[in-house]
């Protein structure tokens, strides 16, 4: 365990059996982390966007993004710790994958937008089982604004249904998105043991050895990847 | 005067005397246009900010641009325009000033913002003059959040205040941006001939005739830049 953070008595603190609060606000900053990169993805999207309605669509997303993550830095200073400490570790975390996978139409764009950064998103959500309750429910409740991929669902949809072309080429996609994505997953478990112990924490009960936690995770991320691809009728 | 506007009957309208509906709508229309620039562009300083702190804060006057575009929005629909419709001819309006005037450093890219873009908003303060009262208060409060121009004076101020090599490339950078937002302004009174009219009206009231009332704001604008520049202690 790590003895790292700083307990303010008057605030709500963690029950006993939940996770140790540095751990928590290790999975706080990485959640704070991602809805910026949200936000700053959603902005992007908005100025490339091809009609005004999305541009003004998207920009209310991006704002969203930037409430979403002030309320779990909101958090992270509730429970003792340091908003911007604990975002600080995640910063360019997914730079690698950016760098990976850069797409070459709205379409690609999309489509990563929904698959590729709902991994990290599944990936939260299945760590946030080890927290506290308050933390829980606020991590879950961030991660649950599906306004955007309803969005990219609708989208897709519309578009992939008249195009046999377009649908063969996003499954390739999705499949190189979904193998990038587990690959960040894992280096995010190399490099935060905290992320690894919430994760054992949360999956099946006190008996799961912490050592299985891993293969279990990621076999429940493919199977969310699976429904998500399959909710556009693309081929996982 | 124009006469394409659609009025309905249950909402505020302008009394008499002040603006045509259609153009009280073609103002707002280049408002809500500047405020979701203002949007992208912070969006944008965000990601390239030098320190998180700066990243959240500038995300977070990105979002507010979007509630006080939203507004102008609601405004335009409010006195029966069709707000999409009304901000498409402004569509890339600032597209040649940005292709003309890129930044080469963070201190350009505050002073644009600052310096740059001011010169818009003091347009439309002035034009806004000739609204109705109700659009004209929503466009003078939309116009006065000063968070990101507090935020500009102060890094510059810090940054220029150590380095007299900077404070001279700065102001000779503040002399290029007003020539070019100038430029912006005299296309827009030449493209928008309602916002000539809203000019006319809002300036030294009735005896002044509309044809000098281009001159008198551009003297009004180079002074307002002038008095923004020397807060900055450079040389107009």
């Amino acid at each position: 365990m790590t003895t790292t953070h700083a307990q303010t008595g008057a605030e709500p603190l963690p029950a006993a059996g939940s996770a140790d609060l540095a751990d928590a606000i290790e999975l706080l900053g990485l959640v704070a982390q991602l809805e910026h990169m949200a936000f700053v993805r959603l902005a992007a999207d908005s100025a490339l966007a091809p009609t005004i309605e999305q541009r003004l669509e998207l920009s209310r997303f991006a704002s969203a993004a930037v409430a979403r993550r002030d309320r779990v830095l909101a958090r992270i200073g509730e429970i003792g710790g340091d908003p911007v400490a604990a975002v600080r570790p995640y910063d360019g975390v997914l730079d690698d994958f950016d760098a990976r996978t850069p797409p070459s139409s709205w379409w690609e764009r999309l489509l990563k937008a929904y698959v590729g950064y709902g991994v990290a998103d599944d990936f939260c959500r299945l760590a946030a089982e080890g927290l506290d309750e308050e933390s829980r429910t606020l991590v879950l409740e961030v991660l649950d604004d599906a306004s955007h991929a309803e969005l990219a669902v609708a989208e897709l949809d519309a578009a992939g249904s008249k195009d046999g072309v377009l649908t063969a080429r996003l499954a390739l996609w999705g499949r190189r998105l979904v193998g990038e994505a587990l690959g960040v997953v894992q280096r995010l478990l190399v490099q935060h043991p905290a992320l690894v112990r919430l994760v054992a924490l949360g999956s099946a009960g006190p008996q799961a050895a912490p050592a299985n936690a891993p293969s279990k995770l990621f076999g429940e991320l493919t199977a969310q990847h699976t429904r998500r691809m399959s909710r556009l009728g693309l081929t996982a």
